[in-house]
């Protein structure tokens, strides 16, 4: 299960995005089924903002902010959309097949339309191509790497959908029976914590009432907390916790212990300035050991740079190959390959084909060899010779490319719901595997019967 | 002056095509004082063909068309442009700052729309995203190259004075008093040939009245030649050679002489047939030898590719460094960068200035050092020690970055109309050579009197 997540990069976090985007995210990242990709989308930073200071400081801040959060990595795919040259190129390819009335359909762009029609002011007043296109972008960042959920907020829906459908036109306008690209499916997560601000409202840097994340060290925590809204109730007055968003902030940083704790002493008459001092003592607990990871990483930006570096080697070692294939779809063949593009199924002599086969211990096992003889995967092992029977019909009815692992040793394993379903011998180096990979695909599919053309 | 030719690789080149864009343009690559750039279209391609077999042949028949006219790539930059993934990425970077009105302007869009329209459609009916954003990506081909000509028809016009537009908006919103981008002059050539077809009208396969140019081969050439439509007039009636079109392809290939001759014997009398003839002969000993060389190209489809990766090589060796510094512009910088981002002028001990001498063959000098002492550009050898002055002056007010020239042998000169202003000594390696050009210009940058902000 591939799950992607994009960061623009044009802010720097609070303590809100930490507690409604960032903390959750970092840990679903460690859930021990998922494959997480966690971009900084630089791009869509520059829609927004033509400021060069801002977006070269929150890309540091950003990327310092989620490695502190606890994001680890060497597990996930961390890295920033602008190292990876082929997003913008897969961009261009679906702008191609993709339909204008498709984008003038799109909210954010209708929001912006509508604000100036209100004004007076001409529809596209203000509107640059940037923000018009976002949604290519975003389906080049999720189909890329054939992401299978995308968790976003309410108001990305919409653009989901249309990546989704994007991705349906470029598999039947290109495919020829292969689905190149997977369906993302969208993620919404109801009961995300939406952390209300100083003022009560949702916490925002566009209603100025946030508290900060690490920005401006410990001392500026407390002193947020202290322009936290409460009503007039003086110590000794019994306080309704539940009215409280000075206890919402608590909460949502608290075991229930010590939230029951928090609700009682509140009923029990404490004063909003010791309650005030409870909640930033809390917090500062919990944040002081990622604020001073923060700062170091901060402070040693070339560490950051190294991380993101490596993160943007990791996602190309996918982009590079499936860009490959993507470009020989449309038809941007090197001259030498031309000629042979017309498929060459059923070759003279022996087939390409699957074996089962009894192992010297006892279990069964199946193999898909190539018609030279070369074993691409190895099934197993099983109990029962059945099971073995039966690797040949799953993989032949599979989307064999969204489930196709390719691990650090160069071994490529195909996984179906995180079950080895087989795996190639361990390979020499990188060149090997993505040969292999083709020849893999290749080979079942000329197996594979006629598609329901 | 550095001149750019997109061609778009959709169609396969009939003798319209040679003899009204490919030969005028081969001819004009050959100037002395042309720094020629040439590229295959083929990102633009897949907004109007979406056959990934005919995109692929006619990247290769364009290539090999254009190489067997004389195009010499020792000389010019011949490239594909989907080897260039640099252009992509710039053409990301532009669409957020174009408007979006001006692409509602253009004219290609708005022909699709009022044909919608006409036929009570919707009006962006069948218009897809790549047609609507072209003159962004188009812009990107020629603002990435800093392109000063640019020959184009005069339905392109529009499109040259948007990536204009385009260039000004980027150098205004992230110069910084620096210009990032030339703004390019559009070049129509009012006495390009048009040559007729078949049936008198322009040749244009939308006309169905092309004769090929090498495509099917000798035979090819009289078989569509016998298919031009002439008058009724018998053999032995004098016949009126301005009014015939196949006078005027004649024409088209043939001396003053060659063609005097032609007229004379059509007033004289000779017969349709016997002038078909001799326009087929005559025709055929010109593209004869130019066939042969198409054919030997087009059987060895990897000598192609091998010219086009070397002609991307030499592009991106533009294209790199400079998408490095677009990149630094709008933000994208590296974490290690960040800090350093303010302008370090005016450090304390030695400065960078310019130094005059006398040479020991008594001409005169001038030198460009950087405060390390180091040489960045030797002028001259001049006979009046003015002039060696003047190398200071005429630097400075120049916009530098359009004036390098990157010499094979990793040397920089600096041309101002052809003429070596001054070029540093031969390096050992590309890094240095890009090291030194990036020195270069902040030197020149940190001497330069205050920019008119």
């Amino acid at each position: 299960m591939r799950v992607l997540t994009g960061i623009t990069t044009s802010g720097t976090p609070h303590l809100g995005n930490y507690a409604g985007a960032i903390r959750p995210a970092v840990a679903a990242s460690r859930q021990p089924n998922v494959d997480a990709f966690f971009f900084l989308a630089d791009y869509h930073a520059l829609i927004k903002c033509d400021d060069p200071q801002r977006v070269a400081a929150s890309r540091l801040e950003i990327a310092a902010t989620w490695l502190a959060a606890g994001l680890d990595p060497e597990k996930v795919t961390f890295y920033r959309q602008s190292d990876v040259p082929e997003i913008p190129e897969l961009s261009w390819i679906l702008t191609c097949i993709t339909p204008k009335g498709l984008m003038n359909r799109a909210h954010a762009y209708k929001a912006s339309v509508d604000q100036n029609e209100a004004r007076g002011d001409e529809p596209d007043d203000g509107v640059n191509m940037g923000l018009f296109s976002y949604p290519v972008l975003m389906a080049a960042d999720i189909l890329m790497f054939n992401a299978n959920r995308v968790p976003v907020g309410r108001d990305q829906i919409q653009h989901l959908e249309m990546a989704r459908d994007i991705a349906q036109r470029f598999n039947h306008q290109y495919g020829a029976g292969r689905d190149y690209f997977v369906l993302p499916d969208v993620q919404i997560d109801e009961d995300v914590a939406t952390l209300p601000g100083l003022d009560g409202r949702k916490m925002s840097k566009s209603y100025n009432n946030t508290i900060p994340l690490f920005e401006g060290g410990a001392k500026a925590l407390p002193n947020a907390i202290a322009r936290i809204v409460t009503d007039s109730r003086a110590p000794g007055e019994a306080k309704d916790a539940e009215a409280s968003h000075l206890f919402m902030i608590y909460k949502a940083f608290a075991t229930p212990q010590e939230t029951d704790h928090f609700r009682r002493e509140l009923a029990d008459g404490m004063g909003w300035g010791d309650a005030k001092k409870k909640l930033a003592t809390h917090l500062e607990t919990i944040l002081a050991p990622m604020r001073e990871q923060y700062v170091t990483l901060m402070d040693n930006p070339e560490r950051i740079e190294d991380i993101l570096q490596a993160g943007a080697a990791k996602a190309r070692r996918l982009a590079t190959p499936f860009m490959q294939e993507i470009r020989e779809a449309v038809g941007l063949r090197n001259g030498t390959r031309v000629k042979s593009a017309a498929p060459e199924k059923k070759k003279s002599g022996k087939a390409a084909r699957f074996i089962s086969f009894r192992d010297d211990d006892g279990t069964f096992r199946s193999r898909l060899v190539a018609a030279d003889g070369d074993t691409l995967l190895l099934s197993g092992p099983y109990t029962e010779p059945k099971q073995a029977g039966q690797f040949a019909t799953q993989l032949l009815s599979l989307d064999l490319r969204s489930l196709i692992r390719r691990n650090p040793d160069y071994s490529v394993t195909v996984l179906l719901d995180e079950q080895e379903l087989g795996s190639s011998p361990a390979m020499q180096s990188e060149m090997e595997r993505e040969a292999l990979i083709v020849r893999l695909l290749q080979t079942v599919d000329s197996l594979a019967p006629a598609s329901d053309a």
